[in-house]
């Protein structure tokens, strides 16, 4: 049940996707599941955070254009080997013939089937792999072998590849036209540091980010070539250790030796600990349908394999399951895996807003660079926090990115009321995004009155670029100000000195407050709709004779002919109405969501799961569990056609709200938590367990109705459907 | 009064700017005024039309983005010379010390001061050249030397480069941040052909696009090495004439000796006949200001050198002067040099406007890639009809070229009367191009009406980008619409077999004549002014405090900067009033040029010209006079600050516009010349002449009333002030 295997994934003759479907990580290190036999996909080794910079060239370039790709280095695979008769047939074929995934141990164990054609001689190889969970550069791989038609002796040598040529360049072979890849990088230096028969080490270094990485293989047998016989009972083993750390400050440890080595077995306890201590705090089940009870436990499983935990590093938006999307961050994190995090793992959700934190001085820069006298304002796709974005339009335009990480702050706060994160990190972030918003900003006037309005910005429609009032980022901007003032407040209240030594004033925070509430937030008189910006519902739908297997648009059509239309790629508006559920009645959330559905087209992956939630909140229990089953599933089965790139993380997270925020309707409420649970009528029952404020509780909705337990942690009280109830 | 020298120049020791404003052309083959001695600037021999293609690197690329670069390629100076004593001292250093390009010959005179640094010698070089405006391939070049403090021999030795490597690489010096300047080009071989004493000759070919051009040097007196002795009375003179000439269907001429040669005399005369017939037809004249007088007779001397006349070129922003802008064809020619040559020489207009219908076939292609299933879109900036703008924001998004190119046909037609130039050529782009317009916009709700809009567009204000109706567009399409049923009625009554040729019917120009009638045109009811767009006057102000000096905007401030203030490049809404005078009252007028003269830059050159016509009209002469001196010495005082990229042709032809259009007030009505004149204070009078329907007129507008003369032709009669005047 908590397995993944072949059987359970859509491209089993795939390799690439397979790659990317059993992919280890621990946040640090990735390690996708590439067959270990031949050259065909020599890489496949991701580090959070270690990426080269390259110019970006423009056609025609303009001031204040970010001016370096970054993108993370697709490093040499670590499962490589190469096996050959002791007389020099190579079986250089290979055929996965099973492969599972323990989500519960995160031990990953395969079958291969190997091959010489010209000899028609086969054996099989066994391969056991895990991440280190504990000490984040570890990761081990097992090989054993049995006899096939073939019975004899075999040679086994531990191959690794020191080049980063790669034959499956899918950026290439796409024509660039796919954003959703990563470019191929050249720059990169692989060079040996220690050569013993026990073990093998080289220093990685990129030769314009300058960065290094030490990697050092240890071999559990003592030399990296051996030979084996098949016909020996004891099964033969191979063993190897990676060791993967990043240089800092650019020194190099005096000396290999100083890395200690973890044995396969210590790693694999690591592993196990962790997970479960994960599950023990996020497990989550569907009674009555095991395919999405598995699809949501892989989900939740890949979750905590791509978030970087040290505060430096963030979510790629593929985890690290894939060199997709070039290793950045984007607002995937903040709005669709800090919702997990916080009410999962707030350590976590800490660590990645700490990051943001440390990447204000750049944010601030940008903020200079367009114009801005004060604030920050955040990368809208970055690894080292600046922008990389090499689109304007679907990049920097999207400043509703500060709005984003500002509202994850405050989501962090309520539910775990870290007061002194919030001192020292979260509400620096709050007031310079705040500070930004109030500078981009100007009042003007609309239907006869001064308000403070955002002109020429994309929100998260990315079809729709360059609008005036685009409803969520007002309402973000309007909720960040309105934060800079509150927290401000808050915390001054406690601590008179704040505001002073965060360089503001009461007189600044009366300002925000006082623009917060001014801020235009665009309606439809005719539609009674929240208008998803001034000009977007004026404009034609898409036209209806259009090819319907032309999808997503952006691979088909130039944005200027999407950008005619009123057609959009994701939730937009109805992200806002997500983000804030008291804004507005659930009659017009209900106009809302038929008006904005029927002209979404789901490109995105990040659509479906608000689209769910909301149908939940509107009780059309019906879509609620199509958007789902559609949102659960969608890298098992391919849905977006790109899981080959790497994971959609966000949407993963999607499907974790899906349960928690959409079906069973949590939400805080006078600082406590609220349920108001749904249960879809094709499941007997769904379980899921969180923390809050130091507690582990389990929720269980049935037919019957609601049971919240105390798992552990000091008694509370919680909202379900309305009433209070005591837990203890 | 009729001669350009370095007293009328702004920067006399910035050599690029010298080889502009110097520079000699005839709409085929134009050579910049590069000093001959020394490889400090090797370049500066431009072919219109002649350009090699790259392909376009986007940082990210989408669907239906131009692919290819056409760049004009920036062949080597014609001008090169080597002059070093007979033992071998070179003269490698030069100073112009005079020159002089008379405006009624096309012959340019200069005078160098040539000298050895070393041994401290001198001698004087005299340069004539002058290019054939009949067979346009030739150039003619000669040098005759003076002693200075050497009175010796010399050996004088004519020197070809074939390498376009070039010292002064704006383009990649500028860090590739400015648009208006042209990149380089490393794929062109310049291969030799022949070698004897009396003749070099290469071919030149560009190794993408594909074209081919054969250059021969004739050596008057029988070589290109000569030594001469100084002390000779007869001043010892060199002369070398040049054919360039495009290789056409990639064949080569047989031999060499296939293109005559012509003797520098031959070339001058060619020269001398056709600037007569030139000022026949356009002389101008300002009486009592000399500095604007020849400023106007140098600005209409450079655009009948930068027009193409063979049908398949077109006049290149920068004309034939410098490689800017990457020698393309934009609206300019449409929008400001076809009224000079409409009414002055309509052979060349008809010639340009032929060049549109001969890229129809790649307009028609841009727009099915657009989306657009009927009609065509032109490419916003090309040479070969393709679009290469590598920035739709500011390219393809500026759809409004369709408009302004059926306005340019439809003037054409109204001024000239050539039926046969409509039904061949002219018809087919106003019938494509309303097409076009017909299903690009559609149908939508504005103030309870539903009117044809255009959405997602850019107008010709360039700082204000991808914004709804934007009023220019609109006004444009509408009439582009409306042009295709009057048009289409006009010649069908005279052919019925017309419209069926065509391709079209009544049914369809019926329906192109409702969408006209229906086309929505923003008007802002409490500024009682033509909105430039739905959102433009919504935006804040550009701020008082940014600094003054950051012109041009665009190279300061990021896009999206500069695109969220209210805050125009040029006349965008001011053009179109421009273009339709009778749509508005004088006292609309009056208010829209107020606020938009507040909140524009005239960062384009195209602006300032616009501004002071409608100034005229206006009766605010002040104001009109003031942008008149601007726009008329733009290029002489380097106003923009980069007239040493090329000459802005656009304004050249604004100028004449100024004083004919604006200050003579002239336009048709009632199918006749309208004149409604008004003379500066400063000036005692002005004149000018223009051709009409085989007519030659003269206008006088002195300070006792207006005169008109009928040099040549049948009698007509004119509109002056209102009042009906015959001419005989």
């Amino acid at each position: 049940m908590e397995r993944i295997t072949l059987n359970d994934i859509a491209k089993v003759n795939d390799p690439m996707y397979v790659a990317t479907i059993f992919s280890l990580g621990n946040g640090h290190l990735g390690v996708q599941d590439v067959n270990p036999i031949g050259d065909q996909h020599p890489l496949g080794t991701l580090v959070n955070g270690f990426y080269e910079t390259n110019p970006i060239h423009y056609g025609e370039v303009a001031k204040g254009y970010a001016k370096q790709h970054q993108t993370i280095v697709n490093l040499p695979s670590l499962r490589k080997i190469d096996v050959k008769t002791t007389d020099g047939y190579p079986f250089n074929h290979s055929k996965l013939i099973q492969d599972e995934l323990d989500l519960k141990s995160g031990m990953l164990s395969e079958k291969y089937l190997l091959s010489n054609n010209e000899r028609h001689l086969s054996i099989y190889m066994n391969v056991n792999s895990v991440i280190d969970q504990q000490n984040t550069g570890y990761y081990g791989i097992r090989y054993q072998f049995e006899p096939g038609n073939y019975y004899g002796k075999i040679v086994a040598e531990k191959e690794i590849k020191t080049s980063l040529d790669s034959h499956d360049d899918n950026y290439e072979k796409a024509n660039q036209i796919d954003p959703r890849k990563a470019r191929s990088i050249k720059t990169v230096d692989i060079t040996p540091i220690v050569a013993n028969p026990k073990i093998k080490a080289w220093t990685i270094r990129t030769q314009h980010s300058r960065l290094g990485l030490m990697v050092k293989v240890y071999s559990e047998y003592n030399d990296f070539k051996r030979v084996l016989d098949l016909s020996d009972s004891k099964q033969p083993k191979l063993s190897y250790d990676f060791y993967i750390g990043k240089i800092h400050n650019s020194t190099l440890p005096k000396s290999v030796d100083e890395i200690n080595n973890e044995m396969f077995e210590q790693i694999a306890q690591h592993s196990q600990d962790y997970w479960d201590h994960v599950w023990q705090q996020s497990e989550i089940k569907i009674d009555s349908n095991d395919k999405l009870d598995l699809a949501l436990h892989y989900n939740l499983f890949q979750i905590n394999q791509g978030a970087g935990r040290d505060g430096l590093t963030n979510v790629p938006s593929k985890g690290l399951s894939g060199p997709g999307y070039e290793g950045h961050y984007f607002w995937d994190t903040e709005m669709y895996l800090l919702p997990y995090f916080i009410y999962t793992n707030p350590k976590i959700a800490k660590q990645l807003l700490i990051y943001r934190y440390n990447v204000l001085k750049p944010a601030i820069q940008r903020a200079r660079t367009m114009g801005i006298k004060h604030g920050a304002l955040f990368a809208w796709r970055t690894i080292n926090g600046q922008e990389t974005s090499a689109y304007y339009p679907t990049g920097t335009a999207e400043y509703h990115i500060d709005g984003d990480v500002a509202y994850a702050v405050s989501e962090y706060f309520n539910v775990t009321h870290d007061l002194d994160f919030l001192k020292r990190y979260g509400y620096r972030i709050i007031l310079e995004t705040a500070r930004f918003w109030a500078n981009f900003g100007a009042f003007s006037e609309v239907n006869g009155k001064h308000r403070f309005q955002f002109f020429t910005v994309t929100g998260p429609d990315e079809y729709t670029i360059l609008v005036d009032n685009n409803y969520y980022t007002n309402r973000l901007a309007k909720y960040n100000m309105q934060l800079a003032y509150d927290m401000g407040n808050l915390i001054a209240k406690k601590d008179p000195a704040f505001l002073n030594q965060m360089g503001t004033d009461q007189d600044e925070l009366n300002q925000l407050n006082d623009i917060a509430h001014n801020v235009y937030l665009p309606y439809s008189k005719s539609k009674r709709i929240n208008a998803q910006d001034d000009s977007f519902l004026k404009k034609p739908y898409w036209p209806k004779s259009a090819p319907k297997d032309h999808r997503p648009l952006m691979m088909y059509y130039h944005p200027l002919t999407i950008g005619r239309f009123q057609v959009a790629k994701q939730a937009d508006t109805m992200l806002a109405e997500f983000l804030f559920p008291h804004d507005i009645s659930n009659e017009q959330l209900k106009r809302e969501y038929d008006y904005y559905e029927k002209v979404t087209t789901h490109d995105s992956s990040l659509s479906r799961s608000i689209f769910g939630i909301l149908a939940a909140r509107l009780n059309d229990m019906k879509k609620a569990y199509s958007y789902f089953t559609d949102t659960v599933t969608m890298d098992l089965t391919n849905l977006q056609g790109n899981t080959a790139d790497g994971l959609h993380l966000a949407n993963l997270g999607g499907t974790w709200m899906s349960i928690v925020q959409g079906f069973a309707g949590m939400q805080m409420k006078n600082d406590k938590l609220e349920y108001n649970p749904k249960l879809p009528k094709e499941w007997k029952q769904y379980s899921f367990r969180q923390v809050f404020r130091g507690r582990v509780i389990e929720v269980h909705v049935t037919h019957q109705g609601t049971q919240l337990k105390l798992i552990s942690g000091q008694p509370l009280s919680a909202y379900v459907n309305g009433k209070l109830v005591d837990l203890r």
